[in-house]
């Protein structure tokens, strides 16, 4: 959660409350009052015990999937899978029986910024009007959160477990990949200095589509360690 | 609608706005300046034409169908048939193909009395949790509302395809990529000699794991490449 209007944090903390999700965190919100917001009727404790912190990296750190959210109308630069919001559900629900997920909102005026979005493993849609596509924030939380819920009791759990058990990689895990590969590709001279940015947003992106397990995770970072340790030693023989 | 709090019913008119839903009936405003609520935003122009009533009786005079609203944990002495969100919904949209429906909104505070209520064929329930169920009023037309645009087919909000088209890799391009990366990395010194063709297999098969597809694949390939040129310029530079 992105936002700076502590009455809109306040708003999420209730319908979190309402739809029975447990874990607030916000990311550098503008005010400290924001645990005090008097929107979050009957949601204040939820909202007293919400986590702060300074990056969304920090955020995400211990999820394996981040999910991101917005409206019709928005972004429509989007680099990332686009899905439906029951479609989307669907498969964080599925996720959820295993790992942690996180669902991040960005502020009402901008939505979520791209280097917010290249923490996202994908980004699921609100079917708001093109027309009018602009939600109040604490209207799409609990949009978002009772589609979590949604049909919860009759849905008798058939669950198909999936074949291949695979442990996803915790967010912490991919960021911690994502700054060794730029780390190495700008000692291989591979990123432009005015791109640095970019480059590094279109690395964040391309591991988190690559959708690591655990294992290959660790696989990846031991390959750039070495890697990254090879042309340092190359440039010290060198010098 | 039955509330009293002019930003409620600002809220409620930008769900409808987003959702689109146009026509809003209050009842008994407590202020008339509810039409210039600020929460309305992108709404105020069906928040101005807001028709108002003095009872609910009038509000629903030309609607063949009156579905009542509510919550978990609110009037356990509810007379009406009760419906989950999701089977009432169905049933208003079914029931807007020939005629028009009005969905009831209580007050925030007491929800719908059962003077209100008694003018309602059936009543729908949120899914809010038993020990939290009293929900903003706002999110809770929300909620409502997306739930009867949901999975509509031809909602206005048309769901854009992936921007990146996902063609997978061909075999030959990932194997090229095999062959790249194990270049590096024997250049690296993370291949053991003894176990080359081992670390090569391991390779290969996290490779195709990743299901990359082909444009990841080239700008896969293109890190590699500049990782290998660099490595092999300073291997020169240090001879």
């Amino acid at each position: 959660m992105a936002t700076r209007n502590p009455l809109n944090i306040g708003a999420a903390a209730r319908a979190m409350s309402n739809f029975g999700i447990r874990r607030l965190r916000v990311v550098n919100p503008y005010e400290v009052a924001f645990r005090e917001a008097r929107s979050a009727v009957g949601a204040s404790g939820l909202l007293a015990k919400a986590e702060q912190y300074e990056s969304v990296a920090e955020a995400v750190a211990d999820c394996k999937l981040v999910v991101g959210t917005t409206v019709a109308g928005a972004r429509r630069d989007l680099q990332h899978r686009l899905h439906r919001l029951d479609d989307g559900a669907r498969a964080i629900k599925r996720q959820l029986k295993t790992a942690s997920v996180a669902l991040l909102f960005g502020s009402e005026r901008f939505g979520l910024s791209n280097q917010e979005l290249s923490h996202c493993h994908w980004v699921m849609r609100i079917p708001t009007r093109e027309e009018h596509g602009s939600m109040n924030l604490g209207q799409a939380v609990a949009v978002c959160l009772y589609e979590l819920v949604r049909g919860q009791k009759t849905a008798p759990a058939k669950i198909v477990p999936e074949k291949r058990a695979k442990a996803s990689a915790a967010s912490g895990d991919v960021e911690r990949l994502t700054q060794l590969l730029f780390k190495v590709l700008d000692a291989s001279g591979y990123v432009k200095p005015r791109a640095a940015a970019a480059t590094e947003g279109n690395l964040r992106r391309m591991l988190r589509r690559m959708q690591l397990d655990a294992s290959d995770t660790v696989l990846w970072l031991g390959i750039l360690r070495q890697i990254a340790w090879k042309l340092r030693a190359n440039e010290k023989s060198g010098e």
